[in-house]
């Protein structure tokens, strides 16, 4: 594997699951691995819980990180082709990326989509556009369309704490105050669509996701037919994909509570806004494995670091 | 020790200072102690000293530091309880700070007081809140009431320069252009207080600390008559603490001049408004000492962070 | 060499370009002379390839980088001597620079001119500041008027390219959109006049630099002319001198263009406005070293880190 930029960069999803358990016991077995090597973490957006372990994850291989939030810290970046330049873009991405190829061994990025323009998100235009210029290999910190290392962080959470060796996982779309990416949410259902597990989608009708997404997996409009005797129950919201980053609904009949989880256990990638997306009494009981979860998201990215440096 | 999180947690403040000593002699000698362990240290506020001593003292022991500005690098938290978090905050502390825990080994935080919500601030709503859900030690870098590392560094620097058993200190008032914490003031008698010295507070009518933290100290409303045979001056604007807030009075006379202090040392904790708090007379002679005061932060936070080590 | 802050500062830069050819061969050969020592890195302001590349030099000589926005990060810094500090500035560098220096072992500072006070921006003021209350070295890491480790950036990327003993190097302007700085043509020219090259520069009339850094260096105002028979061009786009600061002119036709390259390589700084600097043509042949130059950033600041540390 040279990049991580989607969850199909992934061989085999069941052994990178043993193999991020395995580093999880001894996350400091391979110290050396990354010593004196460097990554890059470029922000484009905010960023909490990939900012913090993806640094953790490199330092437990040893490795330097280095952080930047591209827009504060520097300037805005261009990604047309054969623009004249004398705009708000002060460097483009063809040097951006040269560049910073040759102060990092590994370039990890996050950058959000514009919900606006669907053609220009789903092109990944800025993560192609490192992907083709820049020297080094790339991770997917968050794009467009994707989160893949937080796909990975859930595949390991579930086969953690699975207590069937089938279980069903419903993703479930919830309401939010404003409108949200399809990033998760499609990287998720990749993810389930290589595991062994019993995957359907619940969400409002105009909320599908994307059909190159969806495939096969079953999409049900009715929460509770969907929930029934699910052992996983994954919680997110995103904006319509039909009609294209537009808040169509805000049911607040969606939110999640105590009563239509169940005895399935509760997951979300975070940050969740409490009493909009599930209720506290939900959080605040051993149904939710949020802050688990939220753990592996260390070995995750420890997980696909190393393999890149392995193959290095 | 689990927490530094106040002045208190100090069990014995003398041997703390000896200790202090000895590390500043040789500060790398407990390199191995923080050896692949990471300080996380989240600022919701603007810090220079702070930023850089801490960091500094955990290089000294080893640690890995990862720094983020809460606001700017992610989102605004949400501290309340049972919140519909609909509005402006996209992540409850109950989640942050128990992710955090899992990236960190240790975890400092600096929050500000709002200073126009008495009861808010004095309830320590910030650092109370990690110090409840994050499930490793928490270190204050100046909360809404204290600032027990400067403390402790003002100790140690008193420590340092006495040239008597019993010294004279002075905490004294001085003008400033607006309103500000109480924190350092707060912290710096609670210091005193635990020390053998002659302790006095002057500030202007109006300007009363909290009857809670001043308690047997004497406050002299009669800056002249304050200062007299001092041996050591430490100056800090706050603003009222009965008049919640607000800025009462920026009399000028109170600014501290080489006359006023004759032969004591002068200590701020910085940053400093020249010609507002003290004029240049002051600051460019020896008779300051802030600069080593400043050298101070790295040894009290590095103390801080080896207790907290070693106790793990 | 204890500070590092004019490409005056170089004694010998033959011998600097070929020491700096000999790090980048083996850049982890002195990881321990900077080991347990610390870099401030202080950004007054954006930054991407200093931000990054002096980060990499550090690291390869084992220090630990501290990055610091000082504006973000921290609060307004006054620089004025006597100042009543009433208004948005809460430190002054006297103490800012003294303070830093006790955290870090070298402190590196960028800092831009106004382009709006001459004076101002001549005197160095922020550089000179630090320079003369810093206790530590001090490296300039992009001035008002210099940036000395580009100019011997450059200086490396010339001497491993040329095809000749002497090569001929033009320093042209090109358009821009808006007001830039000198420090980099200022630091080029003064590289080139230390370097056995054949030098011009080529400029519309109302851009001539300062006669103070041309010196003897002819300027042609016909860029065609200046061009012939070149094998650098070195482009780069700055506001007016005489007229200070302000866009006299925007004349497209400057804009370098693969015709007028010819044979010769093409430089530049970066970040550059495609097709308002430079064609694309340009930029994506093998004309262009660029990517090259920008690898170098990593090897100067480098060896200038290693010589201010062997001095220490």
């Amino acid at each position: 594997m040279k990049h991580y930029t989607s969850i199909h960069d992934i061989d085999d999803i069941n052994s990178w699951i043993e193999e991020a358990k395995a580093l999880k016991l001894t996350p400091l077995k391979h110290l050396e691995l990354g010593r004196n090597k460097t990554l890059g973490l470029l922000f484009f957006n905010s960023s909490l819980r990939t900012r913090l372990s993806t640094q953790k994850a490199a330092l437990n291989l040893g490795m330097n990180p280095i952080v930047m939030n591209v827009s504060g810290d520097a300037w805005g970046i261009e990604f047309g082709d054969g623009t004249v330049m004398n705009g708000n873009t002060a460097e483009h991405i063809k040097e951006a990326a040269a560049v910073v190829s040759q102060y990092c061994d590994i370039i990890a990025v996050r950058a959000f989509p514009t919900l606006t323009d669907k053609v220009k998100d789903e092109s990944e235009e800025v993560l192609n556009a490192f992907k083709k210029y820049a020297s080094v290999p790339l991770v997917n910190m968050e794009s467009a369309t994707g989160h893949p290392l937080q796909a990975l962080t859930d595949a390991i959470t579930i086969s953690e704490h699975k207590k069937k060796d089938k279980p069903k996982v419903v993703l479930s779309w919830a309401p939010h105050v404003k409108a949200l990416p399809h990033a998760v949410a499609n990287s998720f259902t990749q993810a389930m669509q290589k595991m062994d597990v019993d995957f359907v989608i619940t969400n409002p009708e105009g909320y599908d996701l994307s059909p190159d997404i969806v495939g096969d997996t079953p999409i049900i409009h009715n929460q509770e037919e969907a929930l029934k005797d699910a052992d996983f129950v994954y919680v997110k919201n995103w904006s319509s994909y039909e009609d294209y980053g537009k808040v169509v609904n805000t049911e607040p009949s969606w939110m999640i509570t105590k009563e239509k989880l169940g005895d399935a256990k509760f997951m979300h990638c975070l940050p969740v806004r409490r009493n909009v997306i599930v209720e506290d009494a939900v959080l605040d009981s051993d149904s939710s494995i949020v802050i688990q979860q939220a753990n592996n998201r260390t070995y995750a990215a420890q997980l696909v670091l190393k393999k890149i440096l392995e193959n290095a």
